[in-house]
């Protein structure tokens, strides 16, 4: 086991990619204590389908395992369990104690593909809550006033904008803090949008006579635009359940400079010197980005799937867009076309690698349209149910597709 | 029994001193459902030390008892129980069950010289909210909205001035409505300044499908200034455990604006023709309205000690200000003196019945002052240890003393 006092490597690693530490000096004088700290990070009850955006959180809480540390993954089931109790939000049903077990369990077949499952302790905080009494729950309001609580930004732009806050929305943020009291956590990390609510932990762990956790937030990963914030609704997103060739196809489309941001938030093969090394690489001409960001959609290809699928992806990648290689590498899709056929633009635009036939047209001039590697200019070429290859737009569209009538 | 449903002259007794009925149709409508209503008032658990103040919300309770409606003597024990969970009022220690149960003793012995003992039904809040879980208080609490609660004339105030509000407090309004839920209540009674909370029933009430309780609020009755409420730390006020003589001889010093307001809120014996014909009568010169008051003075008396002290109390109050009768009715108080003796003014204000030895000065000039009924203006006059008699200072300042060295 390794020691866990941080040495100024161990710091700057825990450092690296965060957007606060409240309080730095705290947190190595916490690591000196000569134990594993309790790293705490709470999770929703719901459902997850994570993408590469929640992972930001689990990799800085698989490092902390590396410097031998133990983690501890909270899910809310209390208030999950609760619902929406004002009845306004239909899609918020109470979770039965079964949906809560089966969410775990979705859970952990996909965390555990970061965190180390050893050094991992799973908790739900319906264990405590679940014992406490309508007297507890005042005895927890009464440690935080009206005036602070309505300091958290979301709450201070509602009453502004005079949108009702239910008041048991006020108790949420001092149950999420009295889960570090539970716990007796050390370190809570968090998005920099759940800041205030890991902050509320400290003040009750103060007033329980604990040490106040160090809170560390983490920003949000911008998703494949390089703008917004990784989503699912804006389709931005790399879900870590998807093929690995998916995962290295979008991988590779994304920016350079969402690439060096992407390395530091996701990366563990590619430390903190090596980055800025191979940064002054490309700055200085001497190396192509296209070649780190290879090494990133490997790691991560290979994180979500293994080394096999992901030097599969990565070839599957390099046949597709360079026209050379196996291209039966590639992950098949069935296309539905009419059973008189389909004429390249259409089909283009169904194959789902061009928006509209009128895009599809222009690459078709621009000769940035192949198919099996071989450019296609004429508009009238047609495809037939039966069809199998790889239709290809520019440098990095690509898809296998099978067509079939209907 | 009596028909529960009431007639106009019934609804003009309910309606008599009270500041406001939400709503009043709906109160008549309500008793005319065949059955007796269920009336809750809700309780300090503390040791109570009632003043006619208290006994307002008693009188109307017992109104409607008199027309056959079920009362309910609420005693709010669940948060007594808590205490102050902030910690910060050192005073505010938490109540054990036994000394609630010992608190509810005390009320007993002075609530049932108002209340029919027969017709109360004495409840205590922990029977429903020591079984509530947290979860149920998150529920409660999200039946109502921060801004909702800000509202409320005293949090507004202190949220303006930044004095500090815990959360915990925009849960009693909500425990207090709830009460209303759990009693299945038709009417609450309250103060004026419980108005916010009493509404708060009709919520609760409407949210968990029964039809919304009807407010009544009494108004805070003036203390014997006529200006300030009664209370204990202005010391305007006629504790009702106090001596029959104490009771006649402060409601005689009342003034006559503050008789007719008393009359409203305290009296059963004087109803409202009455006092109407009576204020008539005082007004137009053929009745002096210290007869109004005698009268008035002898129904308190006899309300909490018994009809044949109060008739104790007239006579020694009569004996006094005449200086015809018998004093020894009055109550002897003990004056501890100087050995040599104690010239009349420093004695009437040892005594308590002046101020100060230069107001007692003046009464002397004015030959206001009396000794066992004899006009003194000597101010050498001066009594010795073993003297025992009664001092006077106007019509209605007198007080039976025994001297003591020392």
């Amino acid at each position: 086991m390794p020691d866990p006092a941080f040495d100024p490597a161990a710091l700057a690693l825990i450092e690296r990619g965060a957007d606060e530490i409240l309080k730095r000096e705290e947190l190595e004088a916490r690591s000196k204590l000569g134990r594993p700290l309790r790293v705490k990070a709470g999770f929703d009850p719901t459902a997850p389908d994570l993408h590469l955006g929640h992972t930001v959180l689990l990799n800085k809480m698989r490092q902390f395992q590396d410097l031998g540390h133990q983690v501890i993954f909270l899910i809310g089931d209390f208030t999950g369990m609760i619902g929406d109790p004002t009845g306004k939000n239909a899609t918020r049903k109470p979770l039965t104690r079964e949906d809560v077990l089966a969410n775990a369990e979705t859970y952990a077949e996909q965390v555990f593909k970061v965190l180390d499952r050893e050094r991992t302790e799973v908790r739900f905080n319906s264990e405590w809550f679940g014992k406490m009494t309508a007297a507890d729950m005042i005895r927890l309001a009464a440690q935080h006033t009206v005036a602070r609580m309505l300091e958290r930004d979301d709450f201070a732009k509602r009453y502004a904008a005079q949108q009702s806050i239910a008041i048991h929305e006020f108790l949420y943020p001092l149950v999420q803090g009295y889960d570090s009291v539970a716990l007796e956590a050390d370190v809570e990390l968090g998005g920099t949008d759940q800041k205030f609510n890991l902050l509320m932990g400290r003040g009750l762990q103060e007033a329980h006579g604990q040490k106040p956790q160090i809170v560390l937030t983490m920003p949000l990963l911008e998703g494949l635009d390089g703008v917004n914030k990784m989503s699912k609704s804006l389709g931005n997103y790399i879900g870590i359940a998807e093929p690995a060739i998916d995962i290295v196809n979008k991988t590779m489309k994304i920016g350079d400079d969402l690439m060096w941001r992407w390395i530091d938030l996701l990366s563990f093969e590619i430390g903190i010197a090596e980055a800025a090394r191979l940064k002054a690489d490309v700055a200085g001409g001497a190396l192509n980005p296209r070649d780190v960001k290879l090494r990133l959609a490997r790691e991560l290809a290979a994180r979500f799937h293994d080394a096999a699928a992901a030097e599969t992806a990565i070839a599957g990648w390099h046949a597709a867009v360079t026209g050379q290689g196996d291209t039966s590498l590639l992950p098949l899709h069935e296309v539905r076309i009419p059973a008189e056929g389909l004429r390249i633009a259409a089909l283009l635009t169904a194959a789902g690698i061009t928006p509209s036939n009128a895009e599809a047209g222009r690459k078709l001039k621009e000769r940035a349209v192949r198919v099996d590697g071989n450019v296609v200019e004429d508009p009238a070429t047609t495809f037939a149910p039966g069809f199998e290859g790889v239709l290809q737009v520019g440098k990095r569209n690509f898809a296998r597709v099978r067509l079939v009538a209907g």
